[in-house]
């Protein structure tokens, strides 16, 4: 709740044009991409910049309101629904590329950065940032820090955290420090940076960060392999690896994803095989061709039943556009769409995507798996319908059992869409009481009166997945 | 001070053989490689297993007893110094190589693994750890992890931060928990692996590490590029960054320094030029010669007196061990060696070195650099005494300076040194006092006796560099 005494002082901060809290505008933010997760804010506030941002944090404090930073809202893991009421932070008017730094390849951006605009403005560079979470159109570079974000090129490229080497902070109690600099190296004091990546908002706010950059890659190629046999496909995957290749993109779709994503796209995709290994490779043009040649032959040897390579670019975004759309594609077919995390080591994938088909077997649902197979990073995929309590109820039995099977293959229960609200209660298989007290510490150190984001990352009880009154 | 009760429980843990308070074993343990350091450990222990360092952990908090872990001491920050007493504890016996993971690229190690060990048992199965620490040929990898040490090639491939994917932690609770996993994608709460990667050893004991690896580079080539003029070899280093080449490595060693190295390592450097730069490429060898071939251009554009290949891999060997020895050839000047560690962005190389110069002069110091250019890591090295007070506050004076302008280039007070006791007065100068309270917080919450290492990163007061009594 915020009191007429509050509200009055954050529009004395930002003005009245940038607090809302009118029933629209809370009602617009009550929600983010997360099925079954709604919550309304006590207001929506944009900030214009970070002294703004260092005063709203420290109204917060005195107040005792909930703070939730939000970017485009397209995380999957309730990270940003206002669960505990509060104030939305918005970062649509921060939203510069401050600066792109050719000589120190680095790009300076605000957190309400689009992603793929980004991605645009260092290209035309002939620069390159590789993280590309399939989010990235309408994602903000805020938000892909908050989360940790992944993507298509993880396995070669790693995650948003192996590009952020600064950043700006406002910190819970308002005070503003700069992490890092345009350094390959800096060890001066514990790992701040990389601390409040994939924080989820929970111990400040960012609001600029430096991103490492590389060279844009001379060339990349595309080839579609179809399997009969999902473990085929599997075991293609684990021989790439072991042939000491590292494509950019390997990824798994399996045959109800195919048809949906077909359906939605239209590209003639391959509708009557029971997975697709989409793979690329990046770099120069001798080296993509010479691993682009094997990786054909092992998927060959692999009993792949057909391999092509995409003939032109156009040809190879349309699939790269499609295997994005795998989401929104599912998304048409049932009311409701739960697409999860689970992540294995890369030897595990084949053990893994049996067991989520044993289970969906097991719990009578529907689950499609695609994913990121090089580097274990699936996302099985439940097609439902939340006003199905009994079949919800399945569904969350059957997600507990996936996650501990990943868990038991030496995996995670997120590989990189957060714990949010929603994975809080399975946190503990991951990293037993002991880590998350650990957490907790920093957690309580860093932010005392629980203002930053609560309710995420710490589960408060032992309530799992279930449906949010709203 | 450890009561005989204490010990008494430490002999119960560890066996005998074991613990070490004899004033010879404490004496060798008394500094690490940092000059100016020293301070006595009431004992030594080498435990055999995780439960004995968490049992030794519980008797420590009971008895508020510091503990200083150690690898092999190769650090220059006095970060295993045991200023505050205490034990300090080996690793000698948790140096297993515990696997290799061929199928998932990662290799599991104890902390007492000597880095170079780890180096070549991947490289026996064409696998790759890039970090090389200078000192990698007695270091350990616990060590290196603690310190979040660089290396030569930290310019292509990044440091030991990088590589770290999973830790078992002994927390100063004495809970055992596990970070991470053989996982490219892992956001399953605060990143707790880079959090203790580069901490010092202050907020836990890490007992054990799974690294990430890469496959080995088909080729490597190495050039050694003479200069007249020191401004004409860091504009060749901005000059290679633009052209979009990343060189595996690129060192920048000035005259003084190349003087020493080659009395010390006679393998016929010139020591008539004003400056030389080490270059390395490695990859798919059609793309090593293409890059070679402009990186040679660009040298010599830029002025380079000589531009010469290393012939065979036994002269580039020879190359970058003479580069590795420049400490060890510095050493035998003067009876003492001060090697710094200010870091810049790349593009302010040019200045940087310039500024050493002339605090140098204004000081009547004599200063060598030397370095990763590359990244902007540079290694101003004092040749002096500490017998001579008035000389010893003047290279404090100078020091200091230096660090102020790094800082005020946008750069850092230590790339891959470490902050330990040496650096920790300068450290507000980076973070200001902000960012210290914060990670002040961190230490507090997860280590409330400040029993893990006391007196490292956080200043206790505003001693600088003096002498410390024996």
């Amino acid at each position: 709740m915020i009191t007429n005494e509050a509200r009055q002082i954050f529009i004395n901060i930002v003005g009245s044009d940038n607090y809302d809290d009118s029933k629209t505008g809370r009602l617009v933010y009550s929600y983010d991409a997360t099925p079954q997760f709604q919550a309304m804010p006590d207001a929506v506030i944009s900030p214009r910049n970070k002294e703004e941002i260092s005063k709203i944090v420290q109204v917060c404090n005195e107040y005792n309101i909930p703070i939730v930073p939000r970017g485009s809202g397209t995380n999957l893991c309730a990270g940003t629904c206002p669960t505990e009421g509060g104030i939305v932070l918005l970062f649509k008017l921060l939203n510069k590329i401050v600066e792109i730094d050719e000589e120190n390849l680095t790009v300076t951006v605000q957190p309400g950065v689009i992603t793929l605009d980004l991605t645009k403005a260092v290209e035309a560079k002939g620069l390159f940032y590789p993280p590309d979470p399939s989010s990235m159109k309408i994602s903000t570079i805020g938000g892909n820090i908050n989360e940790n974000s992944g993507g298509l090129r993880g396995l070669k490229y790693g995650v948003t955290r192996d590009y952020v080497i600064a950043l700006e902070i406002v910190l819970a109690n308002g005070e503003i420090i700069r992490t890092g600099g345009k350094l390959a190296k800096d060890v001066a004091g514990y790992d701040l940076t990389r601390l409040f990546v994939g924080s989820e908002g929970t111990l400040g706010i960012i609001t600029e960060a430096t991103l490492k950059l590389i060279p844009l890659p001379e060339t990349k190629k595309t080839i579609l392999a179809q399997y009969q046999d999902l473990e085929a496909a599997a075991k293609t995957v684990s021989k790439i690896i072991a042939n000491k290749i590292i494509p950019t993109t390997l990824e798994f779709l399996d045959q109800p994803t195919i048809e949906a994503v077909e359906a939605f796209a239209q590209i003639g995709l391959p509708t009557d095989v029971k997975a697709i290994l989409l793979i690329e490779q990046d770099g120069p043009e001798e080296v993509v061709t010479r691993d682009i040649d094997r990786i054909v032959e092992i998927c060959k040897s692999e009993d792949a039943v057909s391999v092509k390579a995409a003939e032109s670019e156009e040809e190879a975004e349309a699939l790269r556009t499609a295997r994005r759309s795998a989401l929104s594609a599912l998304a048409r077919l049932k009311p409701t769409t739960i697409l999860e995390d689970a992540t294995v080591p890369r030897s595990e994938i084949a053990k893994m995507v049996k067991a989520i088909e044993e289970i969906a077997q097991k719990y009578d649902l529907r689950i499609c798996t695609f994913g990121h197979a090089g580097d274990g990073n699936l996302h099985p995929t439940c097609l439902t319908d939340v006003r199905n309590l009994d079949e919800i109820e399945r569904v969350e039995k059957a997600f507990e059992e996936i996650f501990a099977k990943a868990i038991d293959l030496g995996g995670t229960i997120t590989g990189e869409h957060g714990v949010g609200v929603m994975k809080a209660p399975y946190l503990e298989m991951k990293l037993g009481a002991a880590g998350i007290d650990a957490m907790k510490a920093i957690k309580i150190g860093l932010d005392p009166n629980n203002i930053m984001n609560p309710g995420k990352v710490f589960a408060k009880d032992s309530r799992k997945r279930v449906v949010v009154s709203k």
